[in-house]
């Protein structure tokens, strides 16, 4: 176990608001050398203590929803009323080189020049960990720095809705007033990750947002739980004029009024993700000792329909381990 | 990997038809015991290349829906057809002694005297590889015993309707006339997994049937992707009085119409089976190589706050592998 660390150096103008000290926090926790993740690691165990204290939203809609412009309207407006906002972003298909278009400050050139706010864009895909543990820790981070409001924005790239929202507190699924048409769009159960709707460009049509409104409450109705302690809501914006924003933060204000429900759900998803790192070390431990070609001479076998899947894992694991007991699985 | 094998006893009276054969080779199947493991898995390797030539229906619904007269009567009809029909169950909370209420036979009892059918209440849990294996194994025999069509039903505890439906080539999702409540009572992410959603007890309420079918309808269309090559469909029946049990039939016939559709969508679900029991397997052996009470309390360092998800499971695997290079994760 790791005992009593001397202060990290970065710790300390880190937790002082430091935006630079952050920056390279972030730098040092997003990257796969050995030696950056042990003193990651360590910087995080340092400033752990300090983290916890934020709201955090996750943030996701339908391609030309108007992602970037309504996370700026709305953390213009909380930055302007006192908060530290933060802005990170879990997009998948990030290229190390060329980055990613989210949590991109061209995208939010006001508020990136806001001296309350922080943004960052995705970290890259690729290494190990992958992204949505880069974004947790980058979270926790910006909460020891300080920042009270963590904007986590994705597109629906992979599992990146189903990772943000593990790692937030209120999910908001952004859609435009053709509803029924742009829900379509969207992949299998991110409806179900909502805790609130937004229709945003509600300016540009009014009967439009109000048939959106209509169907979405509808839908949420019928896949909401009679037992579920949180009712997801739907509201209607339009980051241009700016109108339903501040409805749109007393919603999540609500969402997370309960201090016990928002501690029980952090804790639970603190210690599910534990058990899937916990299982991808398993894997790990296990892929590193299978034969690359056997491993795919299996696969195509199952997938050939020539033998069961049961029975292609028992040809793996015992030509890695020949003496274990048959049995099992 | 498995060599050419003598023909396995019971695979020719299976074949044929023979139903305690069948019977038998299931409960060979379901057995935990590491020998009959075996011959099961040399059973199974024997008949694989007969399985596959049958319709398989996946059917869940909520408490009180009238699933078992449901799945009697559309049996009825099929058997009566001249097809084989199979009934199946998957119940997690099912015990070794008193069984499952799920395929029960005094619950479907004109069926279970039907000679063209085979019922067999849901296997006990607890034991290596689980409920959802040990169905799938038994789906596999029924096949290879000629039965055409299979029917596996599930209640809603766990997992139970992702696994059956991992498992099926059409997934049925049954309700009442009161759906929005009815539906309230269901776990999320089932109606996404519902190819066809079927209003029973339709005899009761016509009005309250077709307000049911609307709001259903509505739903599945705001949650089904626009590129989805089936678009699941809303039906009303009356197990009852057997009212719209040909359109039932008709719709799942539909949608297994497309051949080349039905065997990518069963190649993906075994590779997928085949993934997962890796991985499990992969669990199981580092969970041995684990001190337990070292895993419980880093588990509940984690959940009290005190170390993060990923120190913790550094610490664990360094408690295993202590020279294993400082990295990864």
């Amino acid at each position: 176990m790791i005992g009593p660390m001397p202060a990290y150096p970065l710790a300390a103008p880190l937790r002082s608001g430091n935006r630079r000290a952050l920056a390279r926090a972030i730098t040092l926790a997003e990257s796969s050398r050995p030696e950056h993740l042990l003193e990651a690691q360590r910087l995080l165990a340092e400033v752990l203590p300090h983290t916890g204290r934020s709201v955090r939203v996750g943030l996701t809609g339908v391609p030309g929803v108007g992602k970037s412009s309504f996370i700026e309207a709305l953390g213009l407006r909380l930055a302007d009323a006192g908060h530290r906002v933060a802005v990170l972003a879990v997009d998948p298909s990030s290229q190390r080189t060329g980055g990613s278009i989210l949590g991109d400050k061209t995208r939010m050139p006001k508020l990136a020049v806001h001296p309350g706010a922080f943004i960052r864009p995705s970290p890259s895909s690729g290494a190990l960990g992958g992204v949505a543990r880069r974004t947790r820790e980058a979270a926790l981070l910006c909460e020891a720095a300080g920042h009270d409001v963590i904007l986590i924005e994705t597109v629906g790239v992979g599992q990146s809705e189903t990772q943000v929202a593990a790692m937030t507190d209120v999910f908001v699924l952004l859609t435009l007033p053709n509803a029924g048409d742009e829900l379509q769009g969207i992949k299998r159960g991110i409806m179900e990750l909502a805790d609130l709707c937004v229709v945003n460009k509600a300016d540009l049509d009014a009967a439009a947002t109000r048939r959106a409104k209509s169907e979405l409450a509808a839908a949420l109705h019928l896949l909401t739980p009679r037992s579920a302690s949180w009712q997801p809501r739907v509201l209607a914006a339009s980051a241009l004029t700016g109108a339903g924003l501040d409805e749109v933060w007393a919603v999540v204000q609500a969402c997370v009024a309960d201090g016990a429900r928002v501690q029980a759900r952090r804790q639970a998803q603190t210690g599910q993700w534990f058990e899937e790192l916990l299982r991808e070390a398993a894997w790990q431990a296990l892929a590193s000792r299978l034969d690359a070609a056997e491993l795919g001479r299996v696969r195509a076998g199952v997938n050939a329909g020539e033998l069961t899947p049961v029975q292609g894992v028992s040809a793996l694991l015992e030509a890695v381990n020949p003496d274990r007991r048959r049995g099992g699985g």
